[in-house]
């Protein structure tokens, strides 16, 4: 994994720091750019050194050697065994799960080492949410506290405390996923107040993609600056894929339950039905997945709506519920189960984020009745959830044109109370295949600066086919800029230092922190030619002559 | 330039067609997508054809050969002459320009054909400006009227007649930038009430590139959607590559003669005078540039709010009249001898781009004293202009943060008295070196909403380098993006069809029609493998068994 380190350390003058908790024996790790000098008129002006919020875990960690085939450190399970709210199962409790252990025919595909599952003890409430609802301040709250105030030199002044992470925790306007069965991952918050966060997808579908691309894309996901990830898979070997990246991820890992449960009935929808599925929630609860899409909020009452859409259902969860409710005549089992389904998430503190069925798939579908109406029972459902401490997100759109972008924020914090929202760009125009990446980061930008707690990213592949590795990353930058520009507008506390640092290297022609202080240093350095590197005092753009950073500088001495 | 031609034809069904005036014998060239129909349950449905706006004159027209060492047809010399207001002038004004064309030294860089120069006859107000204030629609006008109803299904019902045309340009609002000496420009217009248009930048400097590329550039640009270039030319031969350009560009061209003055004095700004930078302004005007930025703006007094910045100045026509300010202690020349200039450029009909000398370099800086201080000035100078006639721009940032966006909008419409904004993004952030054309991308978006009229393109190589030709489209794609997502958020009478279109060929998957109808279709036809061209009934992304819009219809068809 020698590679996955040379990101944070390319330039030199980047290395992984651990800073400690105050209430907790916790450190959290993150990203320290240590600044070169200013040198002016010969003399030197010490610039001091920031640090960076860092998603990498510890494959940016020099001291850690990770084995893919063993997982990564298992840094919350201290944690959450100290809280003795829970207890280790003797074995799964999905059937599924127990029947791949003993399947010869998958062994060459199977992760080797074994975790037995944990679970809520009997009556015990779990989830970070009920925690800070009884008050308590957990490791998970303090650490995402510590995290989201990485690059303020004002940390003292900045409203990100402990306390008030769990405030907004048992408000439900934020959420920690944190499944107990996934104590590799780092904690990490979504909500309105806290930096914008921005989840890949990953997975294989059954035309490509193997098991090892899949654990790489997860890893470069997180190396790039990926905050969760969610693993798309529906071609073979779901389960044992899922396994892999779970064990190996360093971020949330969420999953969209119906998709293996569909091929579970071999693909054929209306063959679906509330055990198959209830054991597939099971299953990758007991797994480790942190986070579920589920559709419930798309009823039978709004099927009629879509016959007016010019692009119909472009979930494709949606469409599979659509297809049972239509096929049998009956409501949607994940609605008429929801109860179920949140006492299942809350004995292992999985999150929930109910899927937007109908997302309009066209500029022309934005904000439509179906949209909304599903909306709508969206915070009906949320309400439901939070009552057995389950924490909620609520996914949006999709496609929107500009002009109807904030109608979209307003109403999902007036119609499901202040959940965070997690949206899919939303792209612009429907014109720019080969481009999404771009036209949904403008969309992004503008619904993070309004409010979106989470921005799903899209790549250039989108509409088109499965992204590679250049599309991931291209899909993560775009996204990492749109939630750092909504961090900004929105006055995150830690945000703005940032691009002042770079912007201050910038016109001091410290080439060096300038690249270091970048979303992503090896593009800038490549493209600015790494040879030129020792202190050249104009860019390649305008040449000696044209500088015009230069000629400001001698206009300001001159005075 | 075969090549040329490919772009509109990749797929078939499309070609480029004419539109004829209605009130003169004019053409105006579109692309026509021919879509191909709907079958759905053996039945046939047709969706007829969308005509697009096409900016790349007639290199996408099969039956016009281009010879790049002749030049373009030079489409408007006969309006021009018709309308009995000009004179040919005998020989060449400016005395650089002499200069040049009695030197050996050049000679293996001259353009071959020499058109002598066209001039406003002695007390005759020629300009589209003059014309539209005295109530004549031009051929220009009606040219523009047609372009933007391009895709109009319903053109008749749409605000954009020739003369509502006439009305904006004459108000100020519009401008159709149209030097009598650039017949080979396809008239275009820029203003808030029309399509918002993007400009890209070409150019060499002291370190690079070389006639051949700036005209291969040039050509590129236009093809992939660039409605207007800016030839930024500062080392050698500025002369000779501009006449290679113009000569061959079938959109406005525009440039900042402060560069070229400035290396007539061997780059030293302290020995710029009034008379050099004349003499430079007629040789441009009399080659065929369409608008000059002039940083008249930036005035003595501003300079102190330059030290209070954390990235002074960034514009380098800024810069280079800041060191002449400090240096002499004396006024912007520019800006003493602004009516002077606004005299010569009536004669060729040349618009006058006021540049932002003093536009923010960082997020720090947006919306600063140093910067609306300048814009004051900027709306002083647009009265001015008017006085002759003249069609003025307004140059806007820069870096500047989301929340702060708006602001620049209402002050620059209120203090530039609604003459068109024209922006350089802005980039909403300073960490994207690498991926600056994604974060000014999303700024652009919201402003050309806002009501800016034109976006001057950033490409991923900004901060960094030169950009080569993949960087030149990458910078295109993210403006056209920009452009067309601001055009729906406007209403723009013609941009939502597109989409539709598109969306519409999505959900049927009409593939080709998809990509036809995309910003560009030979990239998202690579994305998604030409050899599958033969109507896969579902993406690549989610395979047969998930595809979210077959089962969609299916449920429909069940209801």
């Amino acid at each position: 994994m020698k590679e996955n380190k040379e990101i944070c350390h390319s330039l030199g003058g980047v290395k992984k720091v651990y800073e400690k908790g105050n209430i907790y024996d916790i450190e959290v790790g993150m990203r320290q750019v240590d600044l070169t000098p200013t040198i002016i008129d010969g003399k030197t002006q010490d610039n001091g050194s920031l640090r960076l919020y860092d998603t990498s875990g510890v494959y940016s960690d020099e001291n850690v050697e990770v084995d893919v085939k063993k997982g990564l450190p298992r840094l919350r399970e201290k944690w959450i065994k100290e809280r003795d709210d829970i207890e280790r199962l003797e074995d799964f409790t999905s059937n599924y799960t127990k029947q791949r252990l003993i399947d010869d025919e998958n062994a060459e595909f199977c992760f080797k080492t074994k975790h037995l599952p944990y679970k809520a003890k009997a009556g015990r409430r779990i989830t970070q949410m009920s925690l800070a609802k009884q008050g308590v301040i957990t490791p998970e709250m303090e650490y995402v506290a510590i995290r989201e105030n990485m690059t303020s030199n004002k940390k003292e002044d900045s409203y990100i405390t402990p306390e008030f992470v769990r405030e907004e925790v048992a408000a439900g306007r934020a959420v920690i996923p944190a499944n107990i069965n996934h104590p590799e991952a780092e904690p990490m918050i979504i909500g309105s107040r806290f930096l914008v966060k921005i989840n890949t997808n990953i997975g294989n579908s059954a035309l490509g993609s193997d098991i090892e691309k899949e654990v790489e894309k997860a890893v470069l996901s997180s190396r790039y600056g990926g905050d969760t990830l969610m693993d798309l898979s529906t071609g073979k070997h779901i389960h044992q894929t899922r396994e892999w990246v779970i064990r190996n991820c360093p971020v949330p890992l969420g999953s969209v339950p119906i998709y293996q449960a569909l091929e579970k009935v071999n693909g054929k929808a209306e063959n679906l039905n509330w055990e198959i599925y209830k054991d597939t929630l099971i299953e990758q609860c007991e797994q480790g997945v942190d986070y579920f899409t589920i559709h419930a909020g798309l009823l039978q009452k709004h099927l009629p709506l879509i016959a007016k859409r010019l692009t119909g259902i472009v979930s494709r969860g949606g469409s599979i519920m659509a297809k049972w409710i239509a096929y049998h005549k009956k409501e949607n089992f994940l609605y008429t189960h929801f109860e179920e389904i949140c006492q299942i998430l809350a004995q292992y503190d999985v999150a929930v984020s109910i899927g937007d069925g109908l997302r309009p798939g066209s500029i022309a579908d934005a904000n439509d009745e179906a949209q909304f109406g599903e909306l709508e029972t969206m915070g009906e459902l949320t309400k439901v959830a939070w009552k057995y401490d389950v924490q909620v997100l609520i996914e949006g759109p999709g496609h929107v044109p500009l002009h109807k972008i904030k109608e979209n924020m307003e109403k999902q914090k007036q119609l499901c109370h202040n959940a965070p929202f997690y949206t899919l760009g939303p792209l612009t125009t429907d014109i720019s295949p080969g481009y999404d990446h771009i036209s949904s980061a403008i969309g992004a930008a503008m619904i993070g600066w309004y409010g979106t707690a989470m921005l799903c990213y899209v790549t250039p592949k989108e509409h088109l086919g499965l992204p590679n590795k250049e599309d991931v990353r291209a899909g993560i930058m775009a996204y990492k800029i749109a939630a750092h520009a909504a961090d900004i507008a929105k006055g995150h506390p830690s945000a703005i230092e940032r691009d002042n640092a770079l912007s201050k290297a910038r016109f001091e022609f410290r080439w060096k922190d300038q690249f270091n202080l970048s979303i992503d240093p090896q593009r800038a350095m490549e493209y600015y030619g790494a040879e030129k590197l020792q202190g050249t005092p104009f860019c390649t753009m305008c040449g000696p002559d044209f500088c015009a950073m230069r000629i400001s500088r001698e206009v300001s001495k001159q005075k």
